[in-house]
């Protein structure tokens, strides 16, 4: 059965149920209060984060969680997203290898974050909330929560981190024509964002700040909650529809892949990604291997530490135990937005810490090396976050070349770089910035992580 | 059998032909000479468009044309593309009538424009060519020829109208990043630009005015040829596969829609969308209703002239007859730029003055509001051009709601809009300009209409 160029399920076939991988990890961390190291009971995120998505997050019983029709009727205006076959990349290659990706980036959004935003509005409305607040930092997420907010009618205040919003004024523009008000961060809207000014009054901001901001607006304000992106349990539990779909697709032509790679920020596209593939290898039942890459400018997994740590630069939530490079570490500024990130979903973490996912890192050149060889060959222009996993691929099926191997590779191409074309001008410029950190760099990110009382 | 969100047909359903609508009518006016008012024969054509698009252009004999493998494994990358029914639009508007949309914005050029842009490249790779020239104006076709070019292996010069290069950087760089030489026109590197820029040393050009600059570069360059992406017949030809897919994936659902509406520039689009279902009317096989919609800034249909012009400003191309404001009519600037054209496509020219279609103008706030409500309900920022026929859409399904008819209607959704957000920005600022030309506006285009010494 020879396989199409894109396998689609039907809307019939979309899975009605998220696959809740925690199940299988009954020793995952939870979140830990900074000030006695115990514990954080769900009554004490309920004033920060909506009900249900508190349930899902520390929901460690139900493997598989059914998806409300509602969100099931907005996942059908984009999903389900095709698993498509790089027959012209694979040609380019001149590899035995076969490369599948699934493709997230079909969507206004331009990428997967559209997933859980329709999940997280959706519970926000039904909780009867008359609003969120949130962060963006390269905009994917706060275009995403913009489109769900508008559908399912919900107020939206987006920090937006500063230089982001300076380089990207159209990502801001798109948010605002869905309705959400965008507010550069740091700001003076709240104390967080003042103090931050005071202390650095020229700072372009960071993601860690925006989430401090939004996290502090929320709590403030009558009716609102905070929502966030990527990282946390229940956020990797809805991207968990990529994973399934990919799977089913697969299955119909009984294709089974050796080698699944996915970018890695927060974690949330990776962990939603190999979800189910990640299951049946915890059961015995898969030798698949499982790669996570991520910027060799922000090194969380590759470098950092497996720590409890805080999840925003103003230490205003609780503890979680990831890889970290300390809630104080400031990344060098790179056209992967998306992926500057200090710490990692507690769920990569604690599977890369036990083995079962391995990590590797690029430069930004290296990045659009490969997104340039991609847009031309499979007509498609990726996110340069979803680039990295092209990387990846790329270098699998070199090595088949090299070893006559025919590996089935799947990656994850989680956007589109339609709002990245600055990226893409410094690139064909000649003008990319591909810094490392040294170790001191490291060192004094790492001197930001918390010293726990009694954990 | 209920109608799903989308309606896709598989990669083995794709038709493997374009229609040619041509046969169907005998007495369209083929090419002019100027100077003599008498026929252009193909070998006049030969030295500017490649040898197998002018077969295309001027087969009169053909219904269906095969269409090359090659063509077909690059089509796969993209299509079939979805018929989607726009369930979250119908409620909103509280019709009862049944909205459907062909949406051909699912690639990275964002529009339908890589339809002819595929086969062009194509057969000028096929035909040995180094490399072709073409224009842009909104950007929409430069960005689809380079694809195409960059997967053929073809050199490429675009013309990029000025005005639209300077608001749309974004564009040039899309254009840049998959290899295209991209120069603003008016510019120095040809006689007629040249002759321009001292005539007009502010000028921020024109689409007719860089049809005129990439004609000269392609004559003067050995292996190169003319290619253009609207108005031709073989255009039309290229663009029927989304009439076919459309028709096709409906009558899957036994869907037979009364009212079939689309934008209209250089005519296409429509004349892809419409080719096989006007077969159906002029065979008297259906009733159903066509409409064109066009900006009132640029009305070449609904108060244009039906006449043998020029395709461009500089009155280098043969005559065609069409409906027309003069190649000398300067269309007041607004955000629908693929449909700031002079002229319109023979073919939906002669079937409009047939009867065939009706025609209807909007003014941009009123494109604007259609797109803002159809971005918040269905999920996908439009584009302007698009968002014409949006806006027709909706006031048909609001006329249904009122006489209580259940028509089904089928509008063409072109493109997004994610290349456009300086219009959205406009519009969300309350900064939109609705001019409508005057009559004496219109008359000095009229006045530059060729007089011919014999047809």
């Amino acid at each position: 059965m020879s396989v199409p160029y894109k396998i689609y399920l039907s809307e019939g076939e979309m899975p009605k149920a998220w696959h809740n991988i925690q199940v299988l990890m009954p020793d995952i961390p939870g979140f830990v209060n900074p000030a006695n190291g115990q514990p954080v009971p769900k009554e004490g995120l309920l004033g920060v984060f909506c009900e249900e998505t508190i349930g899902q997050e520390l929901n460690k019983s139900d493997e598989f969680i059914p998806i409300p029709d509602e969100i099931l009727s907005f996942y059908s205006m984009y999903r389900p997203s095709p698993v498509v076959r790089a027959y012209c990349l694979e040609k380019a290659l001149g590899t035995p290898a076969k490369i599948y990706y699934k493709f997230e980036g079909n969507n206004t959004s331009g990428s997967h974050k559209l997933n859980s935003a329709a999940a997280q509005a959706y519970y926000a409305k039904k909780q009867g909330l008359k609003g969120v607040t949130t962060e963006t930092g390269a905009g994917q997420w706060g275009s995403a929560l913009s489109m769900a907010c508008a559908f399912f009618g919900l107020d939206l205040v987006v920090y937006m981190v500063k230089t982001s919003s300076e380089q990207k004024p159209y990502r801001k523009v798109l948010m605002e024509t869905y309705g959400a008000k965008v507010i550069p961060s740091p700001s003076s809207t709240t104390d967080v964002g003042k103090k931050i000014l005071v202390e650095n009054p020229g700072t372009g901001g960071s993601l860690g700040c925006a989430i401090s901001e939004a996290l502090e607006t929320a709590a403030k304000s009558d009716g609102y909650r905070y929502v966030l992106g990527s990282v946390l349990n229940h956020v990797v539990l809805h991207q968990s529809i990529i994973g399934l779909e990919a799977k089913l697709a697969l299955e119909k032509y009984d294709i089974t892949p050796d080698v699944i790679i996915g970018c890695a920020g927060g974690g949330s596209n990776l962990g939603g990604l190999i979800s189910p593939f990640m299951a049946d290898k915890l059961r015995g039942k898969s030798k698949a291997e499982f790669i996570a890459v991520e910027p060799a400018s922000c090194p969380s997994l590759t470098r950092g530490r497996y720590a409890f740590d805080h999840g925003d630069t103003g230490k205003m939530t609780p503890l979680i135990k990831m890889y970290t490079l300390g809630s104080g570490f400031i990344p060098s500024p790179n056209h992967a937005g998306g992926l500057r990130y200090h710490g990692m979903s507690p769920i990569v973490s604690k599977l890369y810490d036990d083995g079962h996912i391995s990590a590797k890192s690029y430069t930004q050149s290296d990045v659009f090396n490969a997104a340039v060889m991609f847009a031309r060959t499979e007509g498609t222009l990726p996110a340069p976050e979803s680039s990295h996993a092209i990387k990846a691929a790329i270098d699998e099926a070199v090595a088949c070349k090299k070893s006559g191997e025919a590996k089935t590779i799947l990656f994850g191409l989680t956007g589109t770089g339609y709002f990245d074309m600055t990226a893409y001008q410094n690139f064909n410029a000649g003008d990319m910035n591909d810094y490392i950190p040294t170790d001191a760099d490291l060192e004094k990110g790492f001197a930001t992580l918390p010293v726990l009382p009694n954990v």
